[in-house]
């Protein structure tokens, strides 16, 4: 068989996005990666700014936007619109040939609007890996392409969707898993997962299922790590080769085979 | 040698983006057209309703709008983010698979930021057709995407800069004229050129060089048309096949042989 292209999906939170020198930085370094590569960005900070001059008032629900009519407006915008195409803008300049993209253009990811339980999110997007439009995005990548997401999808009947862009970057990496040897990067305000959190020094280098189940019963993680651990072993359970979670300054060693963040694997 | 692949290069103006009854209706015939095609909008007053809720005000010398610091990121919003992507969304949902682009986005539309003479015109980028990466568009339209253009570019240093969608469309129109047999298409508040200005139906349905040679020397067109025909001629004569001037309602009729508004041709 022959081997698989190697892929990074690397997704960069709000410190990053939020911070126009550290942004700067991230491209900087991003754009000097060989490999394929797609990026996700958010953008949450610049909306709420935005959204407060325009009177739009940002709601949430356990830590989750309601998305009502002005807010898919608002991040539309701001999301799709400025954040994405200053970071498209700055790749170009630094040589890397970017395209910054929604779930909607060239359809590549169709969501469902989150049904409405005990909490109504608005225009929320639910995505499944399965209904990514992996040929389009193989095509653009083959052709040297530096897809750029903005964390929107749409719902196949006209409205743009508001999408976590976690999310995103891990359904993107199952999908594109069967065509490409995949490394999904969370980049994060640490230099990986800690043994202790008061010291930097202390990443756990290696976790795999054996590893996690040990440190589970050890109690050692500090909670908010769970849920980024969950998905990672969800992510690698659906297909993905590996999971990186580190700092975005980290990213040239994080993209080698000596990384220097918490790789998780089988 | 092999016939040329038809292409229709389209672009809508300000009384179809900036009305959402009449842009949805547009767009459903825009989508009904099987040949290639490219979209290229504005959305000008939109812009201008935005800036100021954001107290970003609107300055124009001679009907050009200045674009200083705050108007580049106000229109990469509005003409990035939210008309773009909402019209890539109304397309899927009427099966267009329509890809939303700036002159950033893959580099397709590198431009110069215009040099300051008399007056300062801010973030504006000129144009050039020689410059358009047809590469990366002709994959595109080969692979069955519709582009759909906002009227931005990019400088290649990292800023993005507004630019005139005419200009846009006829660059676009001349540059793809060595692969496509391209009609350019103006829709636009009126059926076409007409003969007398308050009467729709005295269209004038073909002008060639002579016959409009002839229309000046009999002083009989309305100025306003002057500097669009201007324009057409100068993309003919840069090697485009056909430019069509007509209403946006007629678009099925004009993206057949049997056109109903002013087609403008050698």
């Amino acid at each position: 068989m022959l081997q698989k292209q190697k892929l990074f999906i690397i997704k960069i939170g709000g410190n990053v996005v939020d911070n126009e020198v550290a942004l700067h930085a991230f491209l900087k370094i991003f754009s000097a990666i060989s490999d394929a590569c797609i990026l996700i960005h958010g953008g949450g900070k610049i909306a709420t700014s935005i959204g407060n001059k325009l009177n739009i008032e940002s709601k949430y629900i356990d830590g989750r936007r309601i998305t009502d009519d002005d807010t898919i407006d608002l991040v539309t915008m701001v999301y799709g619109g400025l954040v994405n195409k200053k970071i498209v803008t700055v790749l170009q300049a630094l040589n890397c040939n970017a395209i910054g993209l929604t779930g909607a253009d060239a359809n590549v990811i169709p969501a469902v609007k989150r049904p409405v339980k005990t909490i109504d999110y608005g225009w929320v997007g639910d995505i499944t890996a399965d209904h990514i439009n992996t040929d389009k995005l193989g095509l653009f990548l083959a052709n040297g392409l530096v897809p750029v997401f903005a964390p929107l999808t749409h719902d196949g009947q006209g409205h743009v969707l508001n999408t976590n862009a976690d999310t995103i970057a891990s359904s993107l990496a199952v999908a594109l898993s069967a065509i490409y040897d995949v490394r999904l990067i969370y980049c994060f305000e640490r230099k990986g997962v800690l043994e202790n959190v008061d010291d930097d020094a202390s990443v756990i280098r290696l976790i795999n299922n054996e590893k996690y189940a040990q440190l589970k019963t050890e109690n050692k993680l500090f909670a908010g790590i769970l849920p980024k651990l969950d998905n990672a072993f969800a992510a690698i359970a659906a297909g993905v080769n590996e999971v990186l979670i580190g700092d975005a300054n980290d990213l040239v060693r994080n993209t080698t085979g000596d990384t220097i963040g918490t790789l998780i694997t089988k």
